[in-house]
């Protein structure tokens, strides 16, 4: 899936995704990076929000598993199962959040259990940083996908 | 802080915050409870989506502390810390959040650490639902305030 076609599923099908304004900068089976202004984002102080770092980043790891599931013909709804994000530092301009698999076997187990036609979770990591500059925040988050 | 100057200081102040359409419904020392309509904030399945569920939990959160901390007259910067979100089931309606402290104790902790001058932690619970339903998802949140 390239990003023009991410992008446009993201922004027509989750209205929040399009008022945050997100971007996607790249798609690989390893991992997707996504881009944000700050101004829709912003909080009470000015600074990141968030629930707006979460979600961008729940897109970007929702992304992550989509993109390669179709890439591979995988077809089975994905939903997130579980999700902690710890704030380190504020961010004060624009994000990035950028995705990748918990460990280098998360997806040969996920693409198995799938196989099988059991429930497949996937562990995936969100590294949250100001542009440019340093990680802000780290977001880990479980997908599940049950075959039809 | 009455839950009209809540919502307007949300919805001025945080534009996700408006865009979600974030409604205040009770504002009391002991709770915060938000609603939001499902159609701004839902997913490519056409359910909550869960970074919406999260944002919105987190205003929740933040808006019972920062709600007590005013009609207590203690002003100290509040940002959240660390946060996690189980998700059971979908949500296909309306959603309500509520927060509540996460011990009884939690309040007297965190006014007697920021008393002493030193950085303060509460531990928030929000329960997010159907709106009328059962609880979907659980958030926990933790928030820290740093004396000026």
């Amino acid at each position: 899936m390239n990003p023009q076609t991410l992008e446009s599923l993201i922004r027509g099908r989750i209205p929040v995704a399009d008022f945050m304004q997100l971007h996607v900068r790249a798609v690989q089976p390893d991992h997707v990076e996504l881009t944000a202004p700050l101004e829709p984002n912003r909080n009470v102080h000015g600074t990141l929000f968030g629930g707006s770092g979460t979600a961008i980043a729940l897109v970007a790891a929702w992304s992550l598993v989509y993109a390669r599931m179709q890439d591979e013909g995988l077809d089975a709804p994905l939903v997130v199962a579980r999700q902690t994000t710890h704030y380190f530092k504020p961010v004060t301009g624009a994000v990035s959040a950028r995705a990748t698999f918990e460990t280098a076997q998360t997806w040969a187990d996920f693409t198995q259990r799938l196989a099988q036609g059991q429930r497949a979770r996937a562990g995936v990591v969100v590294e949250l940083a100001q542009v440019p500059g340093e990680v802000a925040a780290r977001v880990e988050a479980l997908f599940a996908a049950v075959p039809r």
